[in-house]
């Protein structure tokens, strides 16, 4: 008997019917003998109608009251599946934010969990009751309602699971699990069993369709184990779990492309001390994310220096870096969109050389040129020309043999 | 200065613009210097989408989780209108009914307000903020969210009202008041001005589409000023107050007709004490309001019963009468849906004879049969063919001078 949290995204409530398939698939674990507790997302949809409402009122709308309207598309779900079950017999309870409670700090609409008190949870699971929560909710110290930011489902799910201790956290989605790379473009790309959450994160591009970053993390510092798998099939998904001997021997795990990159250079920057903080300081600010930033070599005390910001983020980082640049006498700005970054990851790589360069050749032998380069412990990535995303992704799943079936 | 609760319904707040209509509606009573409360239905629609999802899961639906969902309309609205107020420049706050805290018995679907604590609208009120409540929900003891029953926005608004003594509890609507008559029937209709609650409580069949009558029994318990009024002209509607001399003089204030009844006889009961409980007992167990009974006089030791129910109840009624009769030794039960009750009503007539005799000569002298006749102190209310309803109205409407500007 063990205790489950399984999450379940908007597509998979997206109307009557497949409420009630979610029901039969928490039923199952529950008839299996354990104790469940089910995190939703709103009904497909439903959150982006409640934006759109708010927007058309207010743009930014007034952030108490945005959470205040939002929140309401899981308080609807967490009902009806609550009724979806107690039909098929099983009892169920839903619980608010407020109720469980889920506290948060007080930054609406990008809340951050503080605690979860399991109590209340627990005395539902100890009376047989599948306990059901709308994930993305909080409630502040004020007794406010608050929303973690979109995707925060999954967030809501791995707190809850760490809270409780669970024994595992199911992410259900509409795909099977991670794969060694995007099946639409690698034909044999495999599912991964199982993966470490360093490596998880760092596929971030891939996974974040499937899995909210910030959940991983969470997932990682209370050492919580994701099962990520499909709403639809019932077949074993991808584990996401702490490093353990196993995955040390895979050197690589998966190659990752991401096309949402953009490349901005400052030409001829006098190459003082405090120079970099005085582009980046004003960058971070804006709350803009930069990826990487590769500075050259000094020659007559000017330097180029090159970084990557997601394409939302780009007309307004280059406003910004525009007028830095001027002010510290830089010689020009450029910038190029077309770009992609292509990764190959994996925790085996700590222990294994020449993982970089054999990326590197299996790139030139395809006449694919290398705009940038950084590297982690378990993660080699470049820039390249975005028109050859698919071919890099392709070439290096070859050249790293994860087609076929190494374990 | 003075405190107004103002209430709006649902087609009032039914998209963006309403709902941005109705803020200028309160900021207009706030700049003039009032401390504003405003109680909010859900968008028009809302709550039957909300209400069919629980019935195609479930029906009829668990009755927490049906408060769970269909409490959520409300809580979108209030959230919008807010951020609609602050746009404008106002200070304005929503509170949830469990943040008020708007406490109600347990009863979910039909719970019943208990207490409402006014401290936290009250500070809010100080801090020259609108208040902006969710009408219909509630919170119980064990902190689950219950709802009043449809319609139930009037009782919160008149509630709210009772609990901050507010000067006036303003009711929006979608017509101009309360009419002498049904103005779709009778031409010359007018609109009344002022008009007692056990008066409005009489004229429950026509102002059940304007008011929701448990609120119009709360506001005369709690003696709070009603005032029903147009949502889109700005004009004086109808207050609803207790009565006062000047409405004494009035003998009749109006005329309804309500086409929702149905008639059931039982023939030859067997007139022995206690046969009256025997069959309504069971009729009121089934949740069925029975409006009007006549018993004619004891032939033979035998009676004849008459009585109406509402047109919905009739079936199960039905069920149950003919169960009652032949366990009673009853001759026969029937039937007739083809009825409508005309009455007229008004405060003057306890000091005033002769209102029933009129109305039987103004019915008689168009040749409309009168098949059963009900008085109280402030109405006469008769059971006629349903072909005859809307020429009976105007016969007593004209019959009064209704339509003449009488004060």
């Amino acid at each position: 008997m063990a205790l489950i949290v399984q999450k379940f995204g908007g597509t998979s409530v997206g109307d009557i019917e497949k409420i009630k398939h979610v029901a039969t698939i928490a039923k199952a674990a529950h008839d299996a003998g354990n104790k469940v507790v089910v995190v939703v997302s709103a009904m497909a949809g439903e959150t982006n109608k409640l934006v759109d409402f708010c927007s058309a009122l207010m743009d930014p709308p007034d952030p108490r009251e945005y959470d205040m309207v939002v929140s309401t598309g899981e308080q609807v779900t967490i009902g009806l599946l609550a009724m979806a079950l107690k039909v098929m017999g099983v009892e169920a309870v839903s619980l608010l934010g407020s109720q469980v409670p889920i506290r948060t700090d007080d930054v609406h609409i990008k809340a951050r969990i503080q605690k979860i008190e399991g109590g209340k949870i627990r005395r539902n699971l100890k009376a047989n009751r599948i306990v059901i929560i709308p994930g993305f909710q909080g409630i502040n110290a004020r007794g406010d309602v608050t929303t973690l930011g979109r995707g925060g489902s999954d967030t809501s799910a791995v707190a809850v699971a760490a809270a409780l201790k669970a024994d595992v956290c199911e992410i259900y989605t509409d795909v099977e699990g991670i794969f060694t790379a995007d099946p639409n473009v690698v034909i044999d790309a495999r599912k991964i069993s199982r993966i470490s959450y360093d490596e998880m994160l760092e596929m971030a591009s891939q996974g974040a369709k499937v899995l909210q970053i910030r959940s991983v993390e969470f997932a990682k510092k209370y050492n919580v184990p994701l099962h990520v798998r499909s709403t639809f099939t019932g077949a074993e998904g991808t584990w996401v779990t702490k490093e353990d001997e196993e995955m040390e021997n895979v050197v690589v795990s998966g190659v990752t492309c991401d096309k949402n990159e953009a490349k901005i250079s400052i030409l001829r920057v006098p190459d003082k001390p405090g120079i970099a903080a005085k582009i980046f300081g004003p960058i971070a600010e804006a709350n803009i994310n930069v990826d990487m930033i590769i500075q050259n070599i000094s020659i007559d005390g000017f330097t180029d220096l090159t970084f990557t910001v997601t394409r939302t983020d780009l007309t307004q980082a280059l406003e910004i870096v525009r007028r830095v640049a001027e002010k510290i006498g830089a010689k020009d700005v450029l910038t190029e969109e077309k770009v992609a970054k292509v990764a190959v990851i994996g925790t085996g790589m700590r222990s294994h050389s020449g993982i970089a360069s054999k990326m590197f050749k299996a790139l030139a032998k395809e006449g694919i040129n290398i705009m940038m380069i950084s590297t982690s412990e378990i993660k080699v990535s470049c820039i390249i020309e975005r028109k050859y995303s698919e071919l890099a992704v392709r070439v290096l799943h070859d050249a790293f043999d994860l087609g076929t079936e190494t374990v």
